[in-house]
């Protein structure tokens, strides 16, 4: 059995624990044991190619879907002549068509192992959507928090997966603590944004990157950021390749948020120890529209270790960049678009030439179709005679 | 240089002919060179993994965005205890969300290997997503022409990657036809539904099969049927399989339309030479509401030829399987469930026990969300402090 390990104060607890946090009020992470390890990138899925960097789950009733393994082109939109590389990891290609499929799939596996027989999360995006299409995919009871005020175009992609839709009136941070609270003695085990096995799903991400990259380790990693998993989980999986000896070195962690709701940028900008709540969050990035995040002492203890950075858009920024992007072919969610709309501001912060970059784009740009009336499109009307004349 | 065949009269052309189809009205296809090939599966992307049994393309360019290499998990909700083995070959997980893209990938190289400056297509869906996307990430002017009557919510995620969009007026047939014959002339390689380097790219779903099944060949093969360029590309995958010595037998192909639309089907079912126009179409399945296929006839001569079915789905049994394949965990568009919802009617046609099935779910259920007011979705609203209770 694994271990799992308090992100602040260290304290270890078993793997077999229902808790995901510590009694300090910080995240849980996977214990990673030492030593030498490889991957398998000959076998099918994430669990069997990754299995000698993550704990011991095993998929006995066939649950994947397909998850991870995502393609990671080559961009030239945001990129001048003589300058550096930069690759887009694209998890849209994910079941649900966001970066949650990996995170879903691992701790679905682990609550099946646990012997629990709810499934659950509390999100109003991506993370809902993936939730409930693997807990339908097992046959488990599935419920599903949302806010209040969520419209019915954004709850329908979720409940079509037949989960119990609960519409929460009270604050989002306070449903986030009291599932986690209430969910082992329900029965219900509630897939958070930063459990410990949601944050090992992350960690595929890196591993894929390094294998992709041809066994290298980029200059830079950046990663639209909400709760704060998957940049942990990211991160982790970069330490545990340079633990395994596979690499000297560690790409340099960039977050990134939305300016109208950015708690960890604030914080690491200002110095602070410890996020504050941001009072009105407003931004067109839903996806990442925390104002509290749940991992956001946890990431900016990371960043600070590992002299990683922080970075902020404007929702103009992230239009500009959501165009910019479908204008090479990939059509991404506004939060996941914040990844590259980052990269002219961080060439202020950091001289760029020659390093690899990599841009986590997290979700699909079908996800948000209303959006799509913020660009100013243009269509043309012919009738069939005038065809020759207008081609 | 490979060279082209007419699949009806037999007349071959080379292979940097501009015409895509015969003088005779039927359309070509790549003439495969005999003899044994063999798989690279180790190798990264579609072109070269199956590089022995496609066109010699090069994609010098980059222009890759990891189309295909699609998950096949095992499917339950559509099958009885000791039944056969159901599995879903599900294309959404493609760049756009669609098979498309392994065609549009294809027709893309071949365009520039032949030196147009002009890509685009004649679609309302899903092969104009795909071709705005690829023709994007080439930098090639791309024009998208759409029906005149096309809402503006189903223009918006083709018009985002910048392509030229002209609403036509006119016949759809009609403008398909005049598009491949203007499109040489005005420097535009019009990538329409069945043009034969897009049949090139639906052959790689058969490939990717008979790898995921272990090299075998399943023993059905259902295919929601539109144009007739997706099955069409299928069959000549395994035929190719058949006739490198890899296989001894070929799927049973099933064309699966809406029955609200089925110029395949009608024809089939009838005994009749040639397809014939549905004079007043009607479906939600609006991604296989073609009228008047092109590749009609072609596809009809296939499955006579290789003892192949047809089925046609009313539109409610067509939201029930939209329904009961998202309800274990994959959601996708109505054209793409036909697939599954034909089983049903398959089992009346012939015996099903212990044959392996593959149906091909070729889009997202992201990319018609209006459908989802159809179903019946139910959602609860409590207060936080009613949290315990509710659970």
């Amino acid at each position: 059995m694994y271990r799992l390990i308090c992100t602040g104060c260290g304290k270890e607890y078993p793997g077999d624990s229902p808790a995901f946090r510590c009694g300090c009020g910080e995240p849980l992470e996977v214990l990673s044991n030492r030593g030498s390890k490889r991957f398998y990138p000959e076998r099918q899925g994430i669990l069997n190619c990754f299995s000698s960097f993550l704990p011991p789950l095993k998929d006995e009733s066939s649950l994947s879907m397909g998850e991870g393994w995502t393609p990671m082109p080559r961009s030239f939109a945001f990129v001048s002549e003589f300058d550096f590389e930069l690759y887009l990891k694209n998890e849209s290609a994910n079941p649900t068509w966001s970066f949650k499929d990996r995170g879903t799939y691992l701790t679905l596996l682990d609550a099946v192992e646990k012997g629990y027989k709810g499934f659950g999360t509390v999100s109003t995006g991506n993370m809902a959507a993936s939730v409930a299409a693997y807990g339908a995919r097992m046959g488990m009871n599935t419920t599903i928090l949302v806010s209040k005020g969520i419209p019915s175009e954004k709850i329908r992609p979720i409940a079509i997966y037949g989960p119990r839709v609960i519409k929460v009136d009270g604050d989002y941070s306070e449903l986030y603590r009291r599932t986690l609270e209430t969910g082992p003695s329900k029965g219900i085990y509630f897939s958070n944004s930063d459990v410990p096995m949601r944050v090992e799903g992350s960690k595929t991400i890196a591993f894929e990157i390094y294998l992709q990259l041809g066994e290298k380790v980029p200059d830079f990693v950046i990663v639209p950021t909400s709760s704060g998993g998957n940049i942990r989980g990211i991160e982790k999986g970069f330490r545990e390749i340079k633990e395994a000896g596979l690499s000297e070195r560690m790409p340099v962690m960039v977050a990134v948020q939305a300016c109208g709701c950015a708690p960890i940028h604030n914080a690491f900008d200002s110095g602070w120890e410890k996020i504050e709540r941001v009072p009105d969050p407003s931004t067109i990035a839903h996806a990442i529209e925390n104002p509290f995040p749940p991992s956001g002492n946890a990431v900016l203890r990371m960043l600070k270790k590992n002299g990683g950075l922080t970075l902020c858009l404007k929702d103009e920024e992230i239009l500009e960049a959501q165009s910019r992007l479908a204008g090479e072919g990939l059509f991404a969610q506004p939060a996941a678009v914040t990844s590259v709309a980052a990269i002219k501001k961080l060439k202020e912060l950091t001289p760029l030439k020659k390093v690899r970059i990599v841009s986590v784009i997290t979700g699909s740009g079908l996800k948000y179709p209303s959006i799509l009336e913020r660009h100013s499109l243009s269509v043309e009307s012919i009738s069939i005679g005038d065809l020759e004349a207008a081609l």
